[in-house]
């Protein structure tokens, strides 16, 4: 099979129509779409938004934030970070990598990513080079912090 | 049918046990697991859990964290405010009323509470009289974030 091509989506009508197949699908996707349709953002404006497609079709994607160092709770040394949310791949499309790929592309970038693992993912984020923060009821409020660090990045303590 | 009656759970070796029956189990509820063998925490501490009792089994809860009125970015006049989380009530037991119990109860705080409205639960919040905010990118970072405020509340704009 051939290696799955991550592209970053471009914020058109298609594209925004395609998002309605996922299950999460939010303000932040009406946000776009009134931002497009009231001319604040152009068509084809580059997302927060991978994704892969089969035919054409989107089939997976994920949303990536630079979150800014000055915000940074997690790393050490404080600095810029990624959180990755949304990751779905489409019930019909599973098991064909797809969720992995997106998930090394994010990495691909060099800086720390972040992610909430929800639903008892956490094998997968492990299987991916990621492992769980120590639980700071103040700063995780509930979610489940699982962590990607390139080499020379700790944990914050 | 009775009203179902909402308790707040207590930390103890049986709640952590019945927590492992649903889907959102994770860094949460095991940091609370070692904090009571470590003796950090006390048997029968109060959670920031509440959930719904079956025949003495655990069948339904949410967790609510209290924000501190410096972090409040929705509300105006800025104030303390509860964020829900982990609402789930077990397969077998729903529609009977137990999620609209639990965030009733959240409710009857008096304190505005925010959500992060997943996986098209849009029309469950709007019924239990919840709004959308106005999604900001930057503040909001993906999530679906929808609010509940007590009379003389507003949004910040």
């Amino acid at each position: 099979m051939d290696k799955p091509k991550v592209e970053r989506l471009k914020i058109n009508y298609k594209t925004l129509e395609e998002f309605q197949k996922f299950h999460e699908y939010g303000l932040q996707e009406l946000s776009m779409l009134e931002d497009l349709k009231a001319n604040i953002i152009e068509n084809d404006s580059n997302s927060p938004f991978y994704g892969i497609y089969e035919n054409g079709n989107l089939v997976a994607r994920i949303s990536l934030y630079r979150i800014d160092a000055k915000y940074d709770r997690y790393f050490n040394p404080p600095q810029d970070y990624y959180e990755l949310w949304k990751l779905e791949v489409l019930p019909q499309y599973r098991n064909k990598g797809y969720g992995s790929a997106l998930v090394r592309h994010a990495q691909s970038f060099g800086l720390p990513v972040k992610t909430n693992a929800r639903r008892r993912s956490d094998p997968f984020w492990i299987k991916m080079g990621f492992r769980p923060v120590k639980y700071d009821p103040i700063r995780d409020r509930g979610e489940n912090p699982y962590v990607w660090t390139p080499p020379g990045v700790d944990l914050q303590e």
